[in-house]
């Protein structure tokens, strides 16, 4: 069922804002066709209008709806019938917040990539945006949306493993473990404090095992003691990071985030255990998750068991018998929820609560406050507070 | 890149037959729209007029361009200025033949879903059609698409184990496992010889495992020794089969397939063995191939290193840093690589040859060959003579 | 508690026939030692008397009771108030025989490496023998001692996954991948039919992948359908085969088996299936058993969970909190299993039945069955009788 | 070759202080036997001497070799011209202090269980004790003498990882998930500060953690900030530890240990990285070593492949053609080689310096300045030293 056909009579329209070049660009465009429930309408490809252009050109973009700008874009679009319901922001980490905030002004509906921003005062200010706006904001947090990761958040919240007391985070990839911006990488906004804010590993990745572990056992980081290094000798930004983290609950842990892993691949993955048992996922095999329990023998659990799986899952589930599903599903999942938002919006029906469990603005607030705190305690040596002040 | 819209300036238009309702329509929609290559334009979702006009509006298809039968459609859409370029067959295995027939008849390329026909005779047929036509037929054989079984097979051609000595397939599913057609599925088509083939198990898993080893070898399967049997109770089809197998070149092996392993998932797995190493992939951890090395220790070949793998697997590769690829991504690539033929025939300029590597009616007709010798030597209770007789 | 100690008063005295060189001598002193029920008191180690003395002192044997034949130590050892309670003979295949029925015939318990003998007569002189005299004769198929297989033996008795349907069995070794026979191992009793047997792949590894099987599935094979092949050219002996098997209740299913597979280690697994679930096992993870359910999710089995599983694992199980057992453990487990049979033989208590649950002569015929079987079918082309005919 | 019978004439005698209930003592005693190096000889298995005396009958001791106390066995021992050679202390860690110091005073070789002391004062005496008397002092470090944890430190110190920059060590148990000493082990000394030093946690398995990175990586810890708590309500001792550890050279991490994972079982794992490459071992699975590496595929490094294993790795390898071992294995290669060093000792030639790389009392006394440190900063809530002043 595609419910914007069904729904809406027609697609979303969907604006590009960045992607003109690297890895994310066609991770988000695959991401809004999968599901077919949006058109690409629109893009600012390039700050270069005529590039704009171009790149729009080879991504099948109509030449006059490829912007050099997200200004461009929005009073052009606004200016038509047929313009964009909504942005897709995947710029630098800098630019998200002004572009996000841009949006939101126009009143169009967001999905934005992480981080939320680059600090927490800039976090907070679109929280409160999206919030006295009533507009839909779905941050990019994709491993949140794998099947498994669902069915473990649903576990956790329905009691399956009792009160949870140890969260376990990990993330180590190997793409930086040689001083690539020497090289090529020497204009990399990933390694310029000025574009991708305060904490290289963190804001790239640490983020994402932060927000996977909160999105799991629905608890909150209230305090954190960091160790952030540069492992590879002559970098200056951080490349991994090493966390003790107190969570709401009781239940403690620690984190260990790195890119500089030589040999490294994808390496996320989550260890819980609370009163009754565990769960443990990871990424590369993302279609298991191991269900550890006190009087009984681990399970392995996946797709296959109907029934079995929280609706949550069920729903983000695509493919059946057990093919293994990725990374790519996993993000188109997070396009889908937000369109079932965006259309609920428009329809002033009710979206089903499954799908809207996306992460949003205040997803993203959590992760800078958790930077934020990750930096502090690396400057003192002790505990930093990382609660998200109301 | 995307080169319809580089080379044709359009998307290549498809026109889909069958996949109203059952879980490899929406495979094949995805699959066609992964990449953006092709523009779902017409299709026969029911053979009531009606039905299929209802059933294309929800997956937004104009209502004129929804047909009740592929010989309405061939007409009228040849009858439009922007009528369809190909088709892609997804009907019950018995309509794939006549089916497919008609749209190389119509001058239309094909896409087909497996196994080619339901005998050998009919699958010979459908070869030299397309042998004579010079269209683009492609047989959904996915499998053969994921990118570290395109590795496997690289490795192979170059010498890596040297020559082919021991081959061992098997596809272990488990949603046959009980008596199902007695129940809900009781006017499941695939277990009605008349519309599924000769033999449930080798027709809906067995040709997919024999192609694999097949793709991977670059062998082909001299003679068969045969049990195939209904494991479960009451059952009138077969569910499960071994097969002992000897390869040109002097490759032996066996194969293990069946769809009633009670708790069993996905389970396709293959283990090839040559003079200097060996080479084992499993369908439910698909971007990972265990090299095993006479004189050294065994290597995970992942798609993390670029340049370490061949270019058919790096062509296939889509996502980044180890990211998680599963089957409907496979299942594109054999969309992506017809689409590359399609265009080649259009514009006459050669395609990528890495590209134009996908299963063609000629690997259909070869698993027919050996579900017939199957067959023969299953009554019989000896050899039975597997090749492809030209 | 150490059950000889208790119930003899002393340790019982071992006689070793063979293991002078070669792998296998020091896994069955090891083994014999592990539990210390036995003492090693006088060996074989070689023909020549001379060099049995130098072998015995260097593992610790009284110059006097090391001996330069199996009739020499039987004679020296009965003139000895402390002499031999039982002998252990690991020499090579086609000693196996005549060792075995003269230690019978002395009336010493025996246990015994595996094949049991070079042809079914043989193997049937000595289960006849061993009914006769009474005496405990074990068999060290030692896989069948690992705590998870005996996990899965009763898991399959009990009904847990119901009535056996499908038995996959592989055992992929690597160590003869090459033409080895030509170089240092010239004169290999290994490669040498009139020393190992008829086939040397059923004898060296066939009989034990066999044993595993019917032990796990309580079934007996009654007919196969084999291709014995040598995969490596130049050599004499086979080195791989693929077996099609027919066993009693109407499982079916296959067996691999090769020790020329390049890069491979030790390989050995079994799969079954039944009306309500699987099982699955590998040697190199042998504290893993996966049980898959029909309508549950797959359970590892470990040995953890106390109060969970069967007796016969619980008992073979040696270390607490999961911690790894290995080959030597699980050989050493028979070596305890059959001195409680001494022991109880000698006390006329019945020991514990589930201790007494080792392999027998009467198993090691069934292996020869099923080699001579495989032989025929190879020969005929078809499926040859592989029952053990009483 | 059995070096004792060889270099000896005669195996060395061994007295047990401890092991007479609980886990540990089989696995001392077996570890004793595995390789017939030593004769268990007297033992101390109960502070009742009576009750000694029985527990010694049911190992197979004499009855005038069971003695009360160290004391008693020492005195008594000391008498007689076959008196023994060494002691293997496994008594709760409060007592390996001041038994193993008076088994260095009466001139006994000594095999300790860890940990090596319950302060780090004792625990530098005990250093000082055995430099001055020469005797060998080996500590039951068990993990580190894995076959490939072997390796795992050869390639370290070969350079094959480069600079060490990462580590990652984590043990996570699951046998105190609950509140046990409430019940049936309510007199378990585990639970009791004063008989199982300042940290259950870090005594019973953070020292084990702590003392395979050092062991692997060569790099000793310099400061540590840690969190320790109980995470089970209702608990007095620690059973949960999490630490960001600074190491020697520059590399630094993480460390996560608790035996209060609900569901967990062994889960001993430590992730090394360095320059070029990394290092994965899981004792669960200890016959693995992962190696990734910067420009190359991922291996897994096994005992199959002689030649290419460090000789650390080969001589601790015990079985052929990769059948698995496990921890018994592990703990006897520590009997075995400190056997080695007592025969070289008495000998006056030099042992196999690959066999006496075995942990000694420096190992211990680094593992309790690390508890020490631990504590502190737990109460600092900041970074402490670690190190071990000289």
């Amino acid at each position: 069922m595609n419910i914007a056909l069904e729904k809406l009579g027609r697609r979303l329209r969907l604006g590009l804002v960045g992607g003109g070049s690297g890895f994310i660009g066609p991770v988000h465009r695959t991401a809004a066709r999968l599901d077919d429930l949006f058109e690409i309408s629109a893009g600012v490809l390039s700050s270069d209008p005529a590039r704009s252009v171009a790149a729009g050109r080879s991504i099948g973009l109509a030449a006059d709806r490829a912007y050099g700008s997200i200004e461009a874009m929005i009073r052009a679009e606004r200016a038509r019938g047929d313009g964009i319901d909504a942005v897709a922001v995947m710029t630098p980490n800098a630019r998200h917040f002004p572009e996000a905030m841009m949006a939101l002004e126009a009143g169009l509906d967001v999905i934005c990539d992480k981080p939320l921003a680059t600090s927490l005062d800039d976090a907070l200010r679109l929280v409160r945006k999206v919030e006295e706006s009533g507009l839909v904001f779905c941050l990019t947090y994709n491993y949140s949306a794998y099947p498994m990761v669902r069915q473990a958040r649903a576990m956790v919240a329905s009691g399956e493993i009792g009160e949870v007391r140890q969260i376990q985070l990990v993330y180590v990839q190997g793409h930086n473990a040689t001083l690539v911006e020497a090289g090529a990488k020497a204009n990399d906004w990933r390694f310029d404090p000025a574009r991708c804010g305060p904490s290289l590993v963190l804001g790239d990745i640490g983020t994402h095992a932060h927000h996977l572990g909160a999105f799991v056992s629905g608890r909150e980081v209230e305090a954190v003691m960091a160790e952030l290094w540069a492992s590879v000798p002559g970098r200056q930004a951080d490349d991994s990071a090493c966390l003790l983290m107190r969570w709401s609950g009781g239940a403690r842990g620690a984190m260990w985030v790195t890119n500089a892993a030589a040999g490294g691949e994808h390496g996320l993955a989550f260890r819980l255990f609370g009163e009754k048992g565990g769960l443990e996922w990871h990424q590369e095999r993302p279609n298991e998750l191991r269900h550890r329990r006190l009087g009984g023998f681990e399970q392995i659990l996946t797709r296959r068991l109907h029934g079995a799986l929280a609706p949550a899952a069920e729903r983000a589930a695509r493919v059946e018998i057990g093919h293994p599903e990725g990374y790519q599903e996993a993000f188109a999942t997070l396009y889908r929820d937000a369109a079932e938002a965006m259309i609920a919006r428009r329809t002033g029906e009710p979206g089903d609560p499954v799908a809207l469990d996306f992460p949003t603005a205040a997803d993203g607030a959590r992760g800078l406050a958790l930077v934020e705190a990750a930096l502090e305690s690396s400057r003192t040596g002790g505990w930093a507070d990382a609660r998200l002040q109301p």
